[in-house]
């Protein structure tokens, strides 16, 4: 690889709190690797605030526009961090244009299959290399549990299961992230939660080989609150959490999922919105084999961050002792990277090593929009789950 | 009710260990209400081994075949528990000439469908009354859950998971349970475990209106051992436990099944065969509620028997407490019966006080053989799970 860092345009970095800043940034400025060399806001002068609020350099560019953004030759890698439903509109006209050698952005790629299936052929059709956000395939968690099963500290795996919880899809959720209920942006529990830890886990077990699937909306409708879940009143002068409205949730606050996996193994996961019982895991994974157990626990759905609190044990059968296996540091960890942005500098790494197999691609989020419209078509028609009929028939 | 004790024939009291034993004789001569007359057992010799070694009357009469059994017209009431295999030709030569008013057979009645319906029938025709032994009817555990569900505690139920473990079905199995591999026999994780923990659980929920379902033979073969799993080595002259066979497993140790209950919650449950992972609950039912939540642990898949070691605690959403629910003792409790015995015990004085409605009859019995039979057929024909194709189209 070329010793000069790769110019990156940045695409949806706030001056304050959200993904980009939180997932993107904490690596991009660290590394000289890459350089942030332009950013696209809603408007030339929100990127201009960021440039200003992050203290990057001064001969950063501002763009306001996708068009004008996709002009700047001096790009070689698109990063995209917007909300879900904005990834196209502001992709096709980019894409389109650039000559920038690579495009990477966030999972879900568009708020749908046709949209992700249109930017994945745009971007091969300009010879572009790309990379996706399912950062869980560079989060430690899942690649230790691979790394066991493959040193056969468990046996052949018999089964899998699964019980997690969404923290938001409960009853009230913070009102900047309201659009979550509302099924047609594309971003939701199914698309964003489910999916990040069902490609955390299977990168680690296989892949499923057959399936049916409950997705229900038990709630439909969702309080909004005007403070993140975060948020802790610290004085009486604080203000207290409010409710200041209430929106219909048209998206999934329930996934049962079960069947089989390549491998044989049967395979159960059950997610619920809402908060965690108290003094439980957020996040509970089993994978009982022959030999042994492995028990992957998380505070919350967080799978794919590779922490905090993650905790990772064996089971040996035979000795019916438990060991606490230590989850592999690297120096993010080291240096204390935020660890939202832990799994997405890996990403980086591995992409400037060329290392394409370590990190998903579009073609990996054209097959895991596949996998959600099959789960949405499949607990539509109701094909995969008959009446019982044993209580009226006495 | 009359004051004078129900006369009853018991089948299948062995001198020592079993589950006439442990579930029924200690009720049974602890009571005024009930008094057993007569035995039923492999040969009368046998009968007359449990007579002297339980201290049973001394005109307790001996049988050693059912036909002589069924000529006994002092016996009101028949009670079967031996092995599941042979009710069948058991109770059938004794319910087509018996004079007794009512008869009780644990669960499962019979080993398959056609054999509990020809016996229901038999029954009927004789206008004799029937009791089943689904005890987790009476267990405390599910009915305290049903009573906390009904108070509003949690609001209306939005979701049910429920991951338990067989104990049995896992690597070895004691070998005078070694018949519990065998499909045939219809005793089996399938037909005992998880329609126990089923029965108690949806008669505090509600039944399943819809679902898809997952049997699997994930070990098809299990080793046996010479001592029961409760067996612990007291010194070293006790002889260590020794593997002393094998036999192939014909019966399911995998079950996952998911789908909705008639009340619209969704619901999910997976049972795996083996030992539990350490320091975890062997059973985790959870019902998930608009304004909170129940959580019931206990050690194993033995919900039905009412402890011990059961929790129930109810998590408040709006104060975020949890609150351990004490469950309800009765007279039982107190006289420290047999767990085993008390969940049966509470079905003997509810049959005595005439309440039909608080214990399973046969027609539960042909009921929850439909379901098993259900649940065989669906999980052979995979109608109810379709293959994944989003790993294929790429």
């Amino acid at each position: 690889m070329s010793s000069q860092p790769i110019r990156v345009g940045l695409i949806g970095l706030n001056k304050s709190d959200c993904w980009a800043v939180n997932a993107h940034l904490p690596y991009l400025k660290d590394t000289s690797r890459y350089r942030i060399v332009a950013l696209l806001n809603s408007s030339e002068d929100a990127a201009r605030a960021a440039i200003s609020s992050h203290g990057l350099s001064s001969d950063t560019r501002a763009y306001g526009s996708p068009e004008k953004f996709a002009e700047d030759n001096d790009i070689e890698l698109v990063v995209c961090s917007v909300r879900v439903d904005r990834h196209y509109p502001i992709l096709k006209p980019i894409l389109e244009k650039t000559t920038a050698k690579a495009v990477h952005c966030e999972w879900p790629l568009g708020k749908n299959l046709a949209e992700a299936e249109e930017l994945t052929k745009l971007a091969k059709s300009k010879g572009m290399k790309t990379i996706l956000g399912l950062q869980g395939r560079k989060a430690p968690t899942g690649i230790l549990v691979k790394e066991l099963i493959q040193q056969g500290k468990i046996g052949k795996p018999l089964s899998i299961t699964i019980t997690a919880i969404g923290y938001n899809f409960g009853a009230a959720d913070f009102e900047a992230l309201s659009y979550l209920s509302d099924i047609s942006i594309g971003g939701n529990m199914v698309t964003i939660h489910f999916s990040h830890i069902l490609d955390t886990v299977t990168q680690a077990v296989g892949e499923l080989s057959s399936y049916s699937v409950v997705l229900d909306t038990m709630r439909d409708k969702t309080m909004l609150r005007n403070k993140p879940f975060t948020y802790v009143q610290k004085s009486e002068s604080d203000e207290p959490v409010k409710i200041v409205g209430e929106v219909p949730r048209t998206s999934h606050d329930q996934i049962a999922i079960q069947g089989h996996l390549e491998n044989g193994a049967v395979f159960s996961f059950h997610m619920r919105g809402g908060h965690p019982y108290p003094n439980t895991a957020g996040l509970d994974w089993r994978v009982y084999g022959e030999t042994g157990e492995i028990r992957v626990t998380a505070p919350s759905a967080n799978l794919h961050f590779g922490g905090p609190g993650h905790s990772v044990q064996v089971h040996n059968h035979e000795t019916n002792s438990v060991e606490e296996v230590n989850i592999p540091q690297d120096s993010w960890d080291e240096k204390k990277l935020p660890f939202t942005a832990r799994a997405p500098a890996r990403v980086y790494e591995a992409f400037a090593d060329g290392k394409e197999h370590e990190y998903a691609t579009w073609d990996d989020a054209v097959q895991r929009h596949r996998l959600v419209e099959e789960l949405y078509d499949r607990s539509k028609n109701g094909s995969t789950e008959k009446k019982a009929e044993y209580t009226s028939r006495l």
